[in-house]
């Protein structure tokens, strides 16, 4: 699996439009064959932070996914929102193993 | 749900032996009623960070967790392979609703 976590932080007054946009992205994003999961988590104590925590079954899915609508809908959508470039980290799975994604 | 990151930083010659220890811990924690998952990933370009996905179906759980006999053991058999404390930092769920985890 490539898992991606990807560190967002809002200005404060897009919190709620965020969720909105990250919503409909992650529901469309879970129907992709290639993404295992698509997880869309908020800071406890610091709400303008989020991670999306993006499991891919291949590179090739990753790459797949930024060509998508909804990627693009919400890359636009949310592009005015940031308080700071977003930043994507790489990890792969110890656990669970391949199969139980 | 309550989640939980913990960002682990190992040193270099504990890699093998954290992720083995972690994987017993992990292994064992999805079979506790309150954990809906509990991920261990490894950082792609620095193999020395962890970081453990543990999502738990309600804080009590998270504390629950805490004082299993796995999670006892893996605490003290990996205090020597950090290279610098643990930190744990947690999050709501946006996507997916409560019901689908």
């Amino acid at each position: 699996m490539q898992i991606v976590l990807v560190h967002v932080h809002v200005k404060p007054e897009f919190v709620e439009a965020f969720k909105e946009a990250t919503l409909a992205n992650a529901s469309n994003s879970v129907t992709e064959a290639g993404i295992a999961r698509f997880d869309v988590i908020q800071q406890a104590d610091d709400t303008t932070r989020f991670i999306l925590v993006e499991v891919y079954r291949s590179p090739e899915a990753s790459a797949a996914h930024k060509e998508t609508p909804h990627y693009l809908r919400w890359r636009d959508t949310v592009a005015e929102m940031m308080a700071e470039p977003r930043q994507g980290i790489k990890y792969g799975n110890i656990f669970p193993e391949d199969a139980d994604w």
